[in-house]
This record gives structure tokens, C-alpha cells and sequence, in this order.
């Protein structure tokens, strides 16, 4: 017989889904048995509590784990997701990395500047993950990364680029200092097709809002602007989806 | 003074957001805007009807446009977005097309198997028009490509791409007999590294549904499965999301 979730766990439970809470108690919630499981896996950020519904047996990676029962009501009101989940658990935000420590690594950070969508910013992270991006800079306007719904999107990868919310300004003139390049995804004309940019090995990658994109005032003469080039006959769709654009400039450079 | 919608049409509206109805109706919804901008300027779908919130004027491109009103309680509940809209159109679905006339294209066709969730259905298809694919064949499982939430993420690429409903291995073999290859977006082992793959000119790109792939029933001996490879150092994301699988197959594709 598993221990039902106490009432102090259940106020913590639903006080998770609001950020100044997540920011008050450092920590935040992951749903769904995959995502759990892979938290366990992967090992980069600290699991708290399990909880599970009430009446079902918990999962085989977590029966060397304390879990707690919740009932299924509950369950749904607080996970909120189409396809109902039965596993759940809190866990310790991790750290920030330092803009120090990031500026002498290589290869590729990635910054959002104001994504608003939780399930386009958790698909960055999820691709920054499998490209292997050393760092994410979460600049002013992008949605908590420990958002539930960002959580859920990152399919496992939440912590394991190392992040940093700032400004996004400051850190690019650390970085520039260092040897890196800001690139900004950007559809507008005079910016140069992917294919034909040499991308060097110190590079910025910057995705602005969904719908208005970068923030003009970031886009100095020593920045580059870079546009996944459109192959249709007509113009029918006005851009791409952030999250894509990315990921296909993610792969561009590697390949 | 703009006429108030009459009780038939908000009974139509509400009807539209089941599948069941827009097929016998033949129609759907676009909402917001942007997209219903976009749906007037590329033609390709034919718009009934417009709707503005009670009150507002309608924005500069509705103004030869009969319009009526809906109160704003009603389009809410109707549109069910965060960010609330304020513009509405009824349109005809478009017929689909036939795979007669598909098989004699050349190019690039997108083929999905059971994409369930309505956002990457959306952004599949927003990416196939951006980038010129020549079809879209939605298999058995795929979620209905005018359901409100497809036709939002398509960000007003609806019907640009011909599309057709159908079990996916009959029209593979009618392919395949016109000189079409099949090739799997599929990241199990044995699947072969996307930049290492000559694409033929006449492709069936094929996406798999989020959770399980593709159904290993149409991976037959003489069709290709591709991946794209993991760059990380460790495996923290089982996968790429299906929507920019494909998104990145397709510009490999291109350049």
C-alpha cells in the first residue's frame, strides 16, 4: 500500500504550476511516465518526490522509489493534458551556468529572445539537446523554461544544456569579447541565405518572437542575419515556425 | 452598423468544431487575423463567411467584405485560443487530389502515419508549402487537417499543398510504380544518417506518429528508412519531434 500524498504535498503540488512559486520553493513538477523516466535516466537534475494515482501499480523504474498516491481528479486538474498521465514528479531547479564559464566552451549557444509559446521554446531545447548546444540564454520575454507545459515539450532534456536567463544584450557583448559571432534567425530582407553562410565554431544562434521576431535594437552592424531560404513557387506562408527554423539552422551548421 | 450573426450560423459555428459536421457541412474554421489575411491573399481556399467581435471595427482588409458580429463571450468559447481573437471565417474545404495526378509530379511528397497531435500537424504542413512539396498524403490515424487547431498552426498554408486522405500502402505502390521512392523518418537502429543518403527526385518522405514511429507494416524490404543524426555527447532526448524531423529532412533535401 502506497502513502497518500499529505495535504501540505497537495498545496505545493498545485502552487508548482506558477512561476513565483517554482522561483519561492526552487523547485518545479514533470509529468507523464516518459518524461519522468527519463529525468531518472539522465541523471542532470534532482528528483524530489514521486507521486502516482491512487489504485494503480507505480511504474517498474520507480519501485525502488518512495511514491505518494494522488487521486485521479486531482491528478487531471493539476496535469491539464489531453491524454491523461499517472506519474508525476518534483524536482530541485538546477543552477544557473555562469556567462564566466560559458564564454570558454566552442561550438554552438542558442538564445531566445521573447518565445512566448511553451511548446516552441520546449522544442528548442529538446532539438539544442540532441545538436549537443553547449549553452541556452533566455533572454527577456521568453516563458519559464520550468513552465509545466515547457517541461513536458523538452520530452526529458530539461538541465541538460546549461542555461542562463539575462538579458540578452550584456551576454552577447561578454561572448563577442570571447571570439564568439551572434547569428539572429531572421526573415526579413538583406539577411543571408543559410546555405551560404560560413558558420564559424564560436556561434550564437539567436530564435525571436513567434510573431514579430528580433528585437530591432539587438541587431548591430557586426551581427549577422541568416534566413532559412523559401523553395515553394508562391509565397503562402509567410515565415517559418520558430522552433523549425531553428532546428534547421541547428543542423545546417553540424552538417 | 454590422448585422448580428443569426441564430443558424452561430449554430453552424459551433458545429464546425467537430469533424462529423465540417465533412457533411464542408466547411471549417479559420480564426485570428493574420490567418485570415493570409487565406484571402493566397485564394486557394474559398472564405463564405466573416466574423468580427460585436463592437470592433473590422481590421482594413475585411472593409469590402461583408462581415457579421458575434458577441465576444461567444468567440471566445468558439475560438478557445489564450491570446483571444477577434476575426473569424467559414470556408469551403478544398477538393482533394487525386493520385493519378499526384504520381506524375516530380519533387517531394510528405506522407504522415497517425500524427495525432493537431499543433505538429499544423507546422508539417506550414513547412511542406514553405518548402514547395508537391503533396501531402495524410494516412489513417492523422488528425483532421481542418480541425481549428491545424488550420492555426498551418498559419494560412491551408489547401496550398494538394493533399489526399488515404491508407498509406495502396498509394505507396501506385508510387512506387510511377518511379517514386519511399523513405522513413525512423530513428531506430539501422536507419541510415540522412546526410549520407541520395535523395531521388521523386520522393515519399514519410513522418510517424510522436510516440510509437511508424507502423513497421509499411517498412517493406525495398523502402529506406533515414535518421538524423544524435550530435550531444549523451543521449538525453530519445528523439526529435516529429514535425522537426521532417522539417529538417526537408532542407537537407534542398541543399
Amino acid at each position: 500500500m502506497l502513502q497518500k500524498a499529505s495535504n501540505n504535498q497537495v498545496k505545493l503540488l498545485r502552487k508548482l504550476g506558477q512561476k513565483k512559486y517554482r522561483e519561492k520553493e526552487g523547485l518545479f513538477l514533470v509529468e507523464g511516465e516518459r518524461a519522468v523516466q527519463q529525468f531518472l535516466e539522465n541523471k542532470v537534475v534532482r528528483t524530489v518526490d514521486f507521486f502516482v494515482v491512487q489504485g494503480k501499480e507505480p511504474p517498474s523504474f520507480l519501485t525502488t522509489q518512495k511514491c505518494y498516491e494522488l487521486d485521479s481528479e486531482f491528478f487531471n486538474e493539476l496535469t491539464n493534458t489531453e491524454t491523461p498521465q499517472r506519474v508525476l514528479a518534483v524536482c530541485k531547479i538546477p543552477g544557473e551556468i555562469s556567462i564566466e564559464l560559458l564564454k570558454d566552451q566552442e561550438g554552438v549557444i542558442i538564445a531566445t529572445d521573447s518565445i512566448q509559446d511553451p511548446g516552441n521554446l520546449g522544442t528548442i531545447i529538446r532539438t539544442a539537446t540532441w545538436f549537443g548546444a553547449k549553452g541556452l540564454i533566455l533572454g527577456k520575454g521568453t516563458v519559464d523554461m520550468f513552465n509545466p507545459k515547457v517541461v513536458r515539450s523538452m520530452a526529458g532534456a530539461t538541465g541538460v544544456v546549461p542555461f542562463l536567463n539575462s538579458e540578452l544584450n550584456p551576454v552577447f557583448e561578454v561572448l563577442e569579447q570571447s571570439g564568439w559571432e551572434v547569428l539572429f534567425l531572421d526573415g526579413n530582407p538583406g539577411a543571408e541565405p543559410l546555405n551560404r553562410v560560413k558558420v564559424p565554431g564560436k556561434t550564437v544562434l539567436v530564435v525571436g518572437n513567434e510573431a514579430n521576431g528580433t528585437d530591432p535594437g539587438l541587431i548591430t552592424a557586426d551581427r549577422k542575419r541568416v534566413m532559412i531560404p523559401l523553395q515553394g513557387t508562391q509565397k503562402a506562408v509567410e515565415s517559418l515556425n520558430a522552433a523549425i527554423a531553428l532546428s534547421i539552422a541547428l543542423y545546417a551548421i553540424h552538417n
